[in-house]
């Protein structure tokens, strides 16, 4: 038995794990790390698997952004290749004396020691191992879609290198902190998701982007663009650059996460010719289940 | 004589010209668009030029969005190719009982009849034609750098195509927006903006400007980039994937507009082995001057 949690910024999810990685029970809330008070983890975690506790003295291991320099405790990065062993190696103990044994899994880094390119994880790698496992697989180029999106490539079992693209985030920026946010109305126009994903396909240079934002506004003055088309066009454009950039030279990549932007992700797919794979639902419960056997040395 | 109103959304400058085109004198204010009642145009004007019309039935010439939907009355966009002619004949009066002659400059379109690309700009062509009349030119490329750049090619005299990239807002969207907010200090540090210029460099598809975005937030938690860099360091980021993107092809630019943000062009420039051409500060009243000369038939 495991008690698994995902705690990032603005969600909460826990997990009661079988031995053989079954997800028995969970539950989900906001209790994020933002709504955390100084000195309030192992009350907000008591809480939420208090009753598992009384049930069984299984270890709890945590992912996610608990383990920033935010959260509860800083569980310093792993450097990539990351392994599952890596990541047993690395857990970080905190003090929890009302529920026992809990630790953090670490996260992953590129470039912490110098190099071409910085990038950091917490808590996707734990999706991805337990995303591969249940694929059967050793490797492969896994997405993770959602407002940082991360893009990661897994050699013989370990974690050798990742991009994170920021398009989520800036989606909501631009739409509601920029001009565009004029014409963003409410509408859902597949169609204009696609014309989206054509003009990502067009645009040639980086900086290009930047210029294709401000013609949306443009289109729209000139009537080219409907309002309630304009948010699912920005969203073709960035998830269409997004996808076009991180693919070069990929045949197929792995959709960790069954949510309404993987199916975007998937049409960006098909329009940029990569074959889609996708995860199952609770790879993160799986994931830690794996590190948990990895340091019992099962 | 003329009086010149530049009248954009936040800014209004207004000047006295000369017959030669030389501006006896000038006013600006933070009496912009945005700040301007229902109904209260012609009061706001009376107010900053009602000193000038004591002296000079002069008539009034106004450019920017002043034309706009927004503005005061709407100036229909003149289509590229778009001449001092065009603009002249395209003049839009308006109702002024206290001020006598008064007119709006129209704006100028890219792709209001449709085809690949759609661009608007609004007071720009003013400033573009002030220059090139005191440069002695009759084509070039020019950059007007601002919240959104303007990159317009002119051709005999006439502005032939044009690109707005909405670099300074995205940069104001990307500092106070997101994740990048927290490790936007104050310092200003030209090397960081020189490292920017080279990250641009360094980037090939489009997409990869959003995981760019990122990196900077890693850079920052593994201490590879100061927080008194960062601002210094996302700016050229910006500004040389703009400059990289425009530049295509491009040996000299004219930079209208003698601001800070020009400095920082002119380097991007630099590197990107563009040679910069100034031009002279009071652009928009030459411009006026011209256009006001092409309606006269002087």
């Amino acid at each position: 038995m495991l008690i698994g949690v995902d705690w990032g910024t603005t969600r909460l999810r826990a997990y009661l794990v079988g031995d053989d990685g079954a997800v028995l029970e969970s539950t989900e809330s906001s209790a994020g790390l933002m709504s955390v008070p100084a000195g309030g983890f192992e009350r907000v975690l008591a809480e939420t698997v208090g009753a598992w506790r009384a049930r069984t003295a299984a270890p709890i291991l945590m992912s996610g952004m608990v383990g920033s320099r935010q959260g509860w405790r800083e569980a310093p990065y792993v450097a990539t290749p990351a392994n599952l062993k890596a990541l047993a190696d690395g857990l970080m103990p905190v003090e929890a004396p009302s529920l026992g044994d809990v630790a953090i899994v670490p996260g992953v880094a590129v470039g912490i020691d110098g190099g071409a390119w910085a990038d950091v994880m917490r808590g996707e790698e734990v999706e991805i191992f337990g995303a591969l496992d249940t694929l059967g697989r050793t490797g492969g180029t896994f997405v993770l879609p959602g407002t940082h999106s991360k893009w990661v490539t897994v050699e013989d079992g370990a974690i050798t290198d990742f991009r994170t693209y920021m398009t989520g985030e800036l989606f909501g920026a631009l739409k509601d902190h920029t001009i565009l946010s004029k014409m963003m109305g409410k509408g859902r126009d597949e169609a204009a998701f696609a014309k989206g994903l054509d003009a990502a396909d067009g645009l040639d240079r980086p900086g290009d982007l930047l210029t294709r934002f401000f013609s949306i506004r443009a289109e729209g003055l000139m009537g080219r663009l409907g309002e309630d088309e304009a948010g699912d066009f920005l969203s073709g454009l960035l998830i269409g650059a997004e996808v076009k950039s991180a693919c070069a030279g990929v045949a197929t990549a792995i959709i960790v996460g069954a949510t309404d932007l993987g199916a975007r992700y998937r049409r960006a797919f098909e329009r940029f010719g990569v074959e889609p794979v996708a995860a199952p639902h609770e790879s993160a419960a799986i994931g830690l289940t794996l590190i948990q056997r990895e340091r019992a040395g099962i």
